[in-house]
């Protein structure tokens, strides 16, 4: 019996790293103002029919019918949740609205590096406001999520793109906006696809392939001035490239559009997000008409990318050795004593130490053994001396005897000294 | 459009319930030494069909077949998760094994009070220890999450009973075992069934509704001394109370068993686990042979519990209102600095702290009102003075000039005289 193709089992080890993940996203989100929503996993399956998001994910859905005779879907992303929440809602929030959400995803995607079936992903939207300074927070949002986990901007880049600029191109060259998804679907593909494929298609818009990289090399004018000085001024511009090759794939992007991406280019997109002014409106069938710019994170591909990050991956082991395991072990040598290394065992763990002892009898040296597995950095022995207990600091192999009236002073007083940061 | 019915919008006042509970899953959980792992929210609906949970589980499976022809289900409960992870890995980990997760889960149930489709689990384990410590220290563990969310033993009781008990009475009456889970059912029913009822059936097993009540009445003898000492040195013995009626819905239980309930006995069960001996091998197709014991806790019938408890509520309410929200909003007094905000923006949220300000242009009075709304303690005001600033204490409506350079000094000084639990 395994896990189904696609989906994960999170052993202890595995699950930590996806809590390091997941609690690096929660910290710099809080500190930017965000606050956590979440919605259900499942889902009417007509909040994703009637949403423009593209035939891509429909195809992806598990859908089924439930026991009640209601079509639903497996959630394949969150906007269609959160603009039904914010339709619902959106008058008792004061606008800008800063949310974010932590949560599983699903879509029946070909097996490939970098696409699971269930996948964790970070999303973060500003929902009511129209000003760029939204989209800056959002970018240095991702990028000091990036900057948490270790990576630099020689290790990661933001390619900013702005779906107006293209839609200004395609006015100048056709006089209209007509045909826009489609032309966007052609600079999408400029760098997949054989230039002779590209230039017939271009045609088609009364524009050469020239033209378009002409426009391409021009990095958009200063379109893009107000952002990337929000940037400049928070020290992130090196993060930061104006690349319009860049449209995503979404039909609802209505703005600024950007990707996170490895510098090497050897993996999928990092992140992506952008402005979608349009979509709440027209998802909550004219309910609520508010601009919002967003962008999505996953687990996947960042946490492939932090395995060959050396630094990323130093700082990720170096944080869970940190948060995971024990601080304290009681080492029962005289069994006789089980009782009062119970008592005890409650009172350290009344006072917010994670504690452990053994379940049943053990030899000495095994109960050693398993304080040091499990990462305590002292054991506690209780035995014929009591009410005197040795206290043993593991890695320094340093004994002392302590009453155990005074033994929650002198672990604090020794915890402090050893690293004031650990309490 | 709505959620599904039985399933949740977590606006984020609801989302910071929600993690208000599981956060303090989490934490005496690791104060317990208990590490954490998880499962596919979708399994393979041949997990569910081998066990032996019992038809109402099966009946309620979210179940169908995705687009691979693969049969499926949305997980119900996850000790069938759990079981084959065990069975893959377990010789990687030293016992016992120690493991919890806090995940969701799925039922179509009947849509009734403290019962949901989709809900949150805390399920911890013990795996790999036949001694009674292991029952011990999870029903301590309940105890302290209980305790962790301010409720007492006036507020809840741990019902606690023994299948073994039961069967020995079974094997006294009919000299053998035969019959054991209608029996067992027989008993769970005992308190909902008419007395002539219970009689008729009792009389297919020798014995009269008196005996069972006798039996009930002695308390199990013995049988629970040494669980019961464990509880006692732990200061936990007045939340523990023997009853026999207790046997646990669920066939795989092969000793101890427990039921968390409130006092006022108005709700379901907040809480129910015990041992399963034999059921890992039975899971595994005799893969592994691991004794254990186990229990659940959703965030249904917890959640409507706490609104209904004074203390519990205001512990919650407090312990969010310091959670959330955040420390410091930037105040933009005069716009020609708007750069020198937004790096100083980023210089504190570097710092650590949690800080806003406005996206736009905005009245200064406006921006005070947000800050409040927002709950921030300090507004940094940066106007026509620059590089001076004035920091104002909210709460107190005391204001002071810091410059930029002291600001950082400055906000750490006042922050921990406030308050040295703050950061």
């Amino acid at each position: 019996m395994q896990a189904l193709p696609g989906f994960r089992d999170y052993f202890p080890e595995e699950c930590a790293r996806r809590n390091y993940v997941t609690s690096v996203w929660r910290d710099v989100a809080r500190r930017y103002g965000f606050v956590e929503y979440d919605a259900p996993i499942l889902e009417s399956l007509d909040l994703y029919a009637k949403k423009n998001s593209g035939g891509e994910i429909l195809s992806q859905l598990f859908q089924f019918t439930d026991k009640g005779g209601r079509e639903v879907a497996l959630r394949p992303e969150m906007t269609p949740s959160l603009a039904r929440m914010i339709a619902a809602r959106e008058r008792h929030y004061r606008k800008p609205m800063k949310w974010f959400c932590v949560a599983p995803f699903f879509r029946y995607e070909k097996q490939q590096k970098g696409r699971l079936r269930e996948f964790w992903q970070f999303n973060a939207d500003i929902v009511g406001e129209i000003g760029v300074a939204a989209d800056a927070e959002l970018i240095a949002m991702a990028i000091d999520i990036l900057r948490a986990l270790g990576l630099g901007s020689g290790d990661v880049v933001v390619r900013l793109s702005n779906r107006h600029a293209w839609l200004d191109f395609l006015r100048q060259k056709t006089g209209s906006e007509e045909g826009a998804t489609e032309f966007l679907a052609v600079i999408d593909k400029l760098e997949r696809e054989a230039p002779e494929e590209t230039e017939k298609k271009l045609a088609a818009y009364g524009c050469t392939l020239e033209e378009v990289r002409a426009f391409i090399a021009s990095g958009g004018g200063e379109a893009f001035s107000s952002l990337l000085d929000s940037l400049e001024a928070r020290g992130m511009r090196a993060f930061v490239e104006v690349d319009l090759t860049i449209v995503r794939g979404l039909a609802y992007y209505s703005g600024n559009v950007f990707e996170v991406f490895d510098r090497s280019r050897k993996m999928r997109a990092l992140a992506g997000g952008g402005r979608y002014d349009n979509l709440l409106s027209q998802l909550s069938g004219g309910a609520v008409d508010l601009p919002a710019v967003g962008f999505g994170m996953g687990d996947v591909v960042l946490g492939n990318f932090i395995e060959t990050n050396a630094q990323a991956k130093q700082r990720m082991e170096e944080e869970i050795a940190r948060a995971g395991g024990i601080d304290l072990f009681i080492v029962v040598a005289d069994a006789s004593h089980g009782g009062h290394a119970t008592m005890l065992l409650q009172r350290l763990r009344d006072e917010g130490w994670r504690v452990d002892m053994p379940a049943g009898e053990m030899k000495v040296g095994k109960q050693f053994q398993m304080a040091e597995m499990l990462g305590a950095r002292y054991a506690i022995v209780i035995g014929s001396e009591w009410p005197t207990l040795k206290v043993k600091t593991l890695a320094l192999r340093q004994e002392e005897a302590v009453s155990q009236e005074d033994l929650v002073g002198w672990l604090q007083r020794a915890w402090t000294d050893a690293d004031p940061l650990n309490k």
